[in-house]
């Protein structure tokens, strides 16, 4: 039967998911001694599967290695306890700890089997957690569980760091009468992050769905957004992807060809929405690009000239001037070294040629500025070599950037 | 017999050397109206053996094809011609023909045999160059040859774009009655280039050098030297290295062991006071950082560390706020994917320990602050996986550095 697709931003998020309760609260974590919320849980009563993807930096931070530990083909999954202000990254044995002791102590609050629970930290590096006030905090929203809507709204703002404003998408199913939901909230604000660039996200769905099915479609959903931007190209201690599905829908995706994929266009969906969310809401960039190289011999091939081009400082900087300067966009393709020719490249801003096989439509000057002064913008750069294609989402880089991220 | 180098910086460079005549004259490329030099032409009457090295990015400059098209074991060469204020990249067919044109124009005024004229040129990209002008200040470069250091000094400002001054320096090497000289000049601004990173350096020599050893030496220099700069990660269209060598000095490298050892020394001091040159100059930085990498399981383990460091964005912002952010490091050496063990990093600022096996030494707090407040300061970071190690010259970013290259 058709799956219709139906999608909200700025929504709930989580609690917009049946079987999902969520809360927010303040502990002081930063020690600032405001009210700023920096605790969030995410509760299933009933069990979920859950699939996640986390950092691949050599150097991660302790909740990461105990989300890792926990993931095996037979775990059963009831929530996540985040906590932002503090990464819990380079706090050596304490640090291993201290996320065993934030797992056990919302299983404890929420009388949840063990291994059952998602830890996850973004701040700060270096500094051991305020384990007092994070057990304080994670009592107290264990007691403010609610199914909702302030509950998803309340988690969204605990998690932030240098964020401007809650990132959340809520993807609705409909089949007939029957109703289903995949909705994710997320953290993280690529350039402007003061200590850390880490990015979180949580998704959740009352689809069952198999662990197998759940970690396919998570991966292939986070290579196609996730790991598709880039703002400053640096890549956290922290971050982390987690998936969880309850099944209280009654739906089943072993059964059922059709809700299987609109599960994965689903959880595409919620993941793209979130990733673009990150970049955009850089409060010191001025544009977000949304980069095409195609015409590559391999993908890998297009997403090196696409990563070459999206981290070159000279190319970034010059986005943040309004300026069309397609000499620097060459220059770091050419650095890229995958053998391009410089004759065959072809690059538009938007639909306006900028090159034609290498040679510039001056004429269309005015017109290239005009597209490059967008807020978002979007630059086809074809190589003329093969096939493939990749897509980066990507920003410019600001003097506020840098005077943000001078100090901590 | 013992040799002595005695090294000389901000030099007349080029016209140091015996053999050689120099000079620089202003033709106007830029199209200000100005007096600015911007041609330059190295001359030496005798014959030389040449070597070159030149930029790897596939979009390569006319200037730079034209150069490589030269090189052969037999070619003898007699000098070189640059322009500064257009870097005839991106220039099509007729930029091919432009760099042929300058060599010719050269060699005719001086009087050269075919093929024995390299060409060189920096600047804007994606622009043709305005060829009478250059014919013409060619012809006046020509007539301008001189061995005074008058020629070195007008060559060293010609070649310059935004660098903020003429980069030249000289090695005496003595022995006994004998004296011998290498003796280079450079440009480039690394982040302040407001069009392209271009660096060019020319070094010459007195001493005869068989064509082989000249580029044997020439590329261990480069690769001790111009290729461990990096300032903003981008890699021009247009980098050159050329060393000439004249023989007028009357010692040959092929029959004093001596005297290759000091060869080879002299032109490797040569090359890396001009590569430190060239990130000092960034007039827009605030800091340069000798970042040593060691400890690490292979050279290039240590140099994907090091260039992991020297480009992060987060890194060098924190440079540029005098923040000694360890994290920030730690993170980018993670990211470099070497499989490093967070417990078994050694990290300093200077000789002031940061991270002991890990642990940091926060009662250094102070020193720290007071180290990386210095213009120049050294990191050391122990991988503790191995005995490898990488040097890479560096710099900070700073918001003048987006300013100044947010626009042409």
């Amino acid at each position: 039967m058709a799956m219709k697709l139906t999608i909200k931003e700025h929504s709930p998020g989580i609690t917009d998911v049946p079987g999902f309760s969520a809360s927010g609260v303040a502990c002081d974590i930063r020690g600032t001694g405001d009210d700023r919320l920096d605790l969030g849980i995410i509760l299933s009563e009933t069990p979920c599967a859950g699939a996640g993807v986390f950092t691949q930096n050599d150097v991660c931070a302790a909740p990461v290695r105990y989300c890792k530990s926990l993931l095996s083909p037979t775990q059963a999954f009831h929530g996540i306890v985040v906590n932002s202000g503090n990464a819990n990254a380079c706090t050596g044995e304490q640090g291993e700890k201290d996320s065993v002791i934030m797992a056990d102590r919302t299983r404890e609050a929420l009388s949840l089997p063990p291994k059952s629970v998602f830890v996850a930290s973004t701040g700060r590096i270096g500094r051991a957690l305020p384990m007092p006030k994070i057990e304080k905090g994670i009592r107290e929203a264990a007691m403010r569980m609610t199914r909702d809507s302030a509950g998803g709204h309340d988690f969204a703002r605990s998690i932030l760091t240098s964020d401007t404003q809650p990132k959340t998408v809520t993807v609705r199913i409909e089949s007939g009468e029957q109703r289903y939901t995949v909705a994710g909230v997320a953290k993280g604000a690529g350039m402007i992050e003061p200590n850390m660039a880490t990015m979180l996200a949580f998704i959740a769905t009352d689809i069952a769905v198999p662990q197998a099915t759940l970690h396919a479609s998570l991966n292939r959903a986070v290579h196609g957004s996730f790991n598709r931007i880039s703002v400053d190209g640096d890549m956290s201690t922290n971050d982390t992807v987690i998936l969880l599905a309850n099944g209280t829908s009654g739906g089943a995706v072993s059964d059922n060809a059709d809700l299987l994929d609109a599960f994965h266009k689903a959880v595409g969906e919620v993941s793209n929405r979130l990733a673009r969310m990150i970049v955009s809401d850089g409060e010191r960039i001025n544009h977000v690009v949304d980069l095409h190289v195609k015409g590559a011999k391999t993908e890998e091939d297009a997403e090196k000239v696409a990563r070459a081009i999206g981290n070159s400082l000279l190319v970034k900087t010059s986005w943040y001037g309004n300026d069309p300067n397609w000499g620097r966009i060459v220059d770091a393709a050419g650095y890229a070294r995958v053998g391009l020719d410089y004759n065959k490249l072809n690059l538009h801003y938007g639909e306006i040629p900028v090159l034609v096989n290498g040679t510039p439509a001056e004429e269309n000057l005015p017109q290239w500025k005009a597209e490059v002064s967008n807020r978002e913008f979007t630059i086809n750069l074809d190589l003329g070599m093969g096939k493939a294609d990749y897509k980066l989402l990507t920003a410019d880089l600001t003097e506020g950037y840098v005077d943000f991220n001078k100090s901590e």
